[in-house]
């Protein structure tokens, strides 16, 4: 318990990387993740854990976005097809000399969130990391849920808006059309923000798209939290489908908290009032009845800090 | 571990008791559901349970399609709105004088299937009960999951087909519509088997309506069992909407078993079959690569098996 961990955050665009000590999250590195191959990007992980690592580093924890198979860290399945069938924790741990665990991104965040120094760890918590996708973690009993495989908590996968009857959707293909992930995601939103900006030629998300061409969620959430009615109509209806999320979440964990981070949570109340309130819509009486619905308590650092606890407590 | 533990299953229209003896269970006693109120409801429990209760009885475990409050077994919301706010638990211990469990039914049913003497425990079981409406139970990491108050498991009111652009569902209305109980339980097949008797005169659900009047969801089962073509599609849709609910719960629980009982699992194959397809398309690759899509072990004895269990595992 002397000793530091390191945690590592392997983002679509960042890696981050920090050092836990007694409980003290040090300043994250951040880098462009490279994108040139498992070599490449295991040099990347390797240079970045050199860089803060001391003589008394316990261990490494890895969080990136994939399924999972944990006893090997290899990559079942990933946005980024190059990582897939690399048996991650193998080969880190060869190269850094100390054990390394990696986990699903979002299962490193929630275990991030359940966690406080300060006050008794959350046992059951439900995490969403609504960021370009949407992305979930378990934390059941006090530990990461991860199934019988390694690869539980694909909440943004879960099927919200589908019927059958409206047509197959087509194999194989994520998120399918009806998924938490393809109605409510940064990608939903960045939809509806150029139909929006289209639609309303007067508007500040159409200045936002004559100025440079193209127009984002991303926009949409800055317009919103500067005031832009439009702009916060877009959003509260992402919160909206969300609470589906959140209400389907409840039914089934009954948890103490649903914590919500990624990039389009920095709507913060502009997105959690809504979807609180269609969440609370669909939950069965009786269930849910001290769930917390919260925006991430460490934002941005969740990831990191996160991946640090799982080597603490893995080890 | 010498004496014997007792298991009441209490239904909508039955209620079931048998002793579980050395992992043997006794033939369970059957009687119809005492519908007077909460106290002929315990009169009737205690009835049963003291005709089979022996001098080494160590504890009754109870199962109930309600919401629950686990350590007091106070019924928080159930379809029999005379229960609400009864201490189950509480009540039945005072007149019984052994201890005394009350939990969901689904999760009693759950515990059944994840328990075999003769095999190791299943350590993460999806069940399902798919009667008149669906009811959810959890084993996780080998004990029923019950969340933060005791709540969880409400599978059946998750969302699977609900966009709030097509509406809002009228509050506080359950199963609300879009959620897998309102597309896939026993009270959808009926209407499926009225409707389509309506449609088909010459068909065997026609010729059943004409005969006694109406059809039922259990025609439907018994025609599809008999051969009936129509009859079948019907089974494979419900099947195909279920597989919905299959596929979100292995998304999110990556599974070592999903277990399908109640009265319309009586159509075995004819259910199973399409749910599995349907399921299996959704779901992520490198999720529920071992999951196993089965109908429940025990049938109609499962809940009452899983209550005995539950005084078992409690005790």
């Amino acid at each position: 318990m002397a000793g530091q961990v390191i945690g590592v955050d392997v983002g679509a665009s960042k890696v981050a990387v920090a050092t836990l000590r007694a409980g003290a999250l040090g300043r994250p590195t951040v880098e462009p993740t490279s994108t040139a191959g498992p070599e490449a990007l295991m040099d990347e992980i390797a240079g970045a854990v050199a860089a803060v690592r001391t003589g008394d580093t316990e261990a490494v924890g890895v969080g990136i976005p994939a399924v999972l198979e944990f006893s090997t860290g290899r990559v079942k399945w990933s946005a980024n097809a190059r990582l897939e069938d690399v048996e991650l924790r193998v080969l880190l741990e060869e190269r850094l000399g100390v054990p390394v665990f990696v986990d699903n991104d979002a299962n490193c965040a929630a275990l991030a969130e359940a966690h406080d120094d300060a006050e008794p760890d959350v046992r059951d918590l439900v995490m969403l990391t609504v960021g370009t996708g949407i992305g979930g973690g378990l934390v059941l009993g006090g530990r990461v849920y991860r199934g019988h495989t390694g690869a539980a908590g694909e909440l943004g996968h879960t099927l919200v808006g589908a019927l059958l009857e409206h047509g197959a959707p087509a194999a194989g293909r994520f998120p399918q059309a009806g998924s938490l992930e393809a109605l409510a995601a940064g990608r939903a939103l960045d939809a509806l923000a150029e139909a929006a900006a289209r639609a309303e030629p007067g508007s500040a998300l159409a200045a936002r798209l004559a100025e440079s061409g193209r127009v984002t969620g991303r926009d949409a959430v800055d317009a919103a939290l500067a005031g832009d009615a439009a702009a916060r109509r877009l959003v509260a209806l992402v919160g909206e489908r969300l609470g589906v999320g959140i209400a389907n979440a409840i039914n089934t964990f009954d948890p103490e908290v649903v914590a919500v981070g990624g990039g389009v949570s920095a709507a913060g109340e502009l997105l959690l009032g809504p979807a609180r309130d269609s969440a609370r819509r669909f939950v069965v009486p009786g269930v849910g009845e001290r769930t917390v619905i919260r925006v991430s308590r460490y934002g941005a650092d969740a990831g990191v800090r996160g991946a640090a606890l799982l080597a603490r407590q893995e080890l």
